[in-house]
């Protein structure tokens, strides 16, 4: 009998599992059946964008938290493919942060040359998955939205992709119940544009706030206030946008923050960050962790250690993205597979966790926490046949951009970096984002101009 | 044994169920023991107003689809319970067509007076119901969302009261990935004063429509335009209100319609509806039906033809509410402690299904249906001891009602009735409508002036 592995979530990280077996099985490996529940109607997961808020058209929680005009936030040559460069995807070295369209055009691009989109049932959620203790196995309860028919099914192994991204943390403040503008999470954000000429108030000192704010600013806010609970982003920020200490009620029309002052707004978006969310996993199964770095009890990062036949791809907090997913998602797949062997002791995978939890907690700044990432990436590829490639060359880019950052907060996307996948600089692409208010992949790739 | 009872919901529906059973036990009958699950923290279903949309506090579908100032939009004396009127509970009586505060405060104070808080088990959402057929029973797979703890119990029976105006039906038109503006469905719809000033567009003809439309003009929109599908509402509209034929597309900026015609909008809410929407239903067990006044599949309106262990109570869609939920918990709670036999025979369950279907369709328009489903809460109401009432006395409410409407849309709340419960005319209330902004219990019942 062959083994039966699902997959929940078609996006970055379900992907990089789907791409995982299928290397195997191209270099001649037999691999399990494989099947991918996706509960959009394609994939990409947060990078397929839909204008759609709150619920779907199925009646389920959008999984969408991208906006129109969002650009990638980090440089993307410390989330290139080790596997599938971004000058094999596009026939060219392109500028560094790409928009949102350009990046799923690439994440898309490996899989479709992989051959795996008949391993996915599209607008499939999963209900309910149950460790069969009789048998050894996951009895998964998946219901096919657009047939509205709900059914079981038996697999050996399951992978939790399903990202954590997605589902918002939305604390109330005292007032929201009378506040008269409109009150939302980030989660829900789409259109910059519908906040032109608006006094806005964001919550939180993370890349939400940094980023929906700049976009906010970008498409004509009139103002942006930024209250935040601990410390303060403190970016170089434009003339409108101040930062203040934190929230402590609304009114009808108006903040009020710790320090004393107060601000009329139009709108209020909490950037107030997301949940792991496993609504179909039970108690014995379900992951509860903080977002960071060394996610609790799982094992090398994705063996749940309560249940070895369970994985989680994805969980952790992210400066590498796309590769380590790649990295988690090929050490999953030689785990299935059999080439390596998690420990049958479960003290020694209690273990692991603890280590890692210990060796994230030494770490001072974010100069450490990079390099805490990069070195689990190595940790993991070097376990398996994914392509190696320059780890400690993607960290430099993240410290660069980090420098970037603090340069011009307004300015550091104008910025290019070297692939540590093909040598090539990027160019400086041809408009300064500030003034690129066409985010689509045409206008993008325009690009000629190489840095060098 | 005693029998255990699963009850899902503790908005209106599940609370005339809660107090079906303790008015048996108040009357010395020996009840079954009930459990009811609420996800939200409170009860009062969709009469529990939260600032919040898309996802509430544990990541779960925020229920609310209620909005600050809304009032009844049909008038209280069609509504009233039989067994606690508006006099008891008010001390007096009060106007027709009190806002969402004031009739919270009327629900809540029957079941406070009942005693039956304590049945309830709050943010608690039902994942799954699986029916055993061996032991003949359910189980029902529930998490405390507070403190995140999934759970199997098994029950005798379950009785969904989930409602079904909460989760929304969310068409896609041409363009919405485009649109500058916010798109939201009425389900999102907080507060008008959000759309002051704004041109908006509504897609609809339903009471959606109507009264999202008749709130922002209230509170200052600057134009609305309803685009209809099939037919115009066709009320005497404002001046600055137009009614359009359907939405063909949009741009960024721009809504286009059938007739050729367009208009610059700045948002656009979805009057489209809702769903019936039962995720923790498996297939044997899930209502499928369109939302009329015979529903699909259920037997005398709430058995499940298909197991009649299950029951569903106020699924039709309604012109009578509380006092249809009430005659229907009633019955529900006689047929469970073996009162009203159920047949046994299937085919017996399915005709009066297909007689139902047939009796609802017989009729030409709306005041048949009013007295179809008139005639529906009369006959389950004489089947069990839940308080005779005049039930055509009800069904005249509702015919004033609708001519109260033709005559004037923006003040038909102004008019006043007899209640059936008490005999009692209401008073007129102290503000017509559109110049009463304030909608707290406390200023509408500064009314003191009967109407005779």
């Amino acid at each position: 009998m062959t083994k039966r592995v699902a997959i929940i979530g078609a996006g970055p990280s379900g992907l990089a599992q789907l791409r995982a077996f299928q290397s195997a099985k191209n270099k001649g490996a037999e691999i399990p059946e494989i099947v991918c529940f996706e509960k959009q109607s394609n994939w990409g997961g947060l990078w397929n964008y839909t204008w759609r808020t709150g619920l779907d058209e199925y009646g389920e929680p959008v999984h969408c938290s991208m906006y129109r005009y969002l650009w990638s936030n980090g440089p993307k040559e410390g989330l290139e493919f080790a596997d599938y460069s971004f000058e094999e995807h596009f026939g060219k070295q392109i500028a560094s942060y790409p928009p949102r369209a350009v990046l799923f055009d690439y994440i898309e691009g490996r899989v479709k040359k992989a051959g795996v989109r008949d391993w996915i049932r599209f607008s499939t959620t999963i209900r309910m998955v149950r460790y069969n203790e009789d048998k050894g196995n996951f009895t998964v309860t998946a219901h096919d939205l657009e047939n509205d028919r709900m059914y079981d099914e038996d697999f050996d192994n399951v992978i939790v992709a399903s990202g954590h991204f997605s589902v918002p943390n939305v604390p109330e403040y005292p007032g929201f119940d009378k506040f008269n503008g409109r009150v939302l999470h980030a989660h829900d954000f789409r259109d910059a544009r519908e906040f032109a000429g608006k006094d806005l108030l964001l919550l939180g000192s993370s890349y939400s706030a940094e980023d929906i704010g700049s976009q906010c600013w970008k498409y004509g806010a009139k103002s942006i206030t930024v209250a935040y609970r601990h410390a303060p982003m403190g970016f170089k920020w434009p003339d409108n946008w101040k930062e203040v200490p934190k929230l402590v009620r609304v009114d009808e029309t108006t903040a009020y923050f710790a320090d004393g002052t107060s601000k009329k707004v139009d709108a209020i978006i909490l950037c107030t960050g997301y949940k792991h969310h496993f609504p179909f996993l039970p108690d014995d199964l379900r992951l509860k962790t903080a977002n960071r770095l060394a996610a609790a009890d799982l094992y090398k990062g994705v063996v749940w250690v309560h249940n070895p036949k369970l994985f989680f791809v994805g969980m952790q907090d992210q400066w590498f993205t796309f590769n380590m997913f790649d990295a988690q998602a090929w050490w999953v797949r030689d785990a299935i597979m059999g080439r390596i062997a998690i420990p049958t002791d479960k003290a020694v995978l209690v273990k692991d966790v603890e280590d890692r939890v210990a060796g994230e907690d030494a770490g001072q700044d974010a100069h450490d926490a990079i390099h805490y990432q990069g070195d689990y990436v190595k940790e993991l590829i070097a376990e398996t046949d994914y392509p190696s490639f320059d780890v400690d060359g993607a960290c430099e880019a993240f410290f660069e951009w980090k420098d970037h950052k603090k340069e011009d907060i307004m300015a550091f996307r104008n910025n290019c970096y070297r692939s540590v996948i093909t040598g090539t600089m990027a160019p400086i692409h041809h408009t300064p984002w500030k003034d690129a208010l066409d985010d689509s992949m045409e206008s993008y790739l325009l690009n000629e101009i190489a840095a060098e």
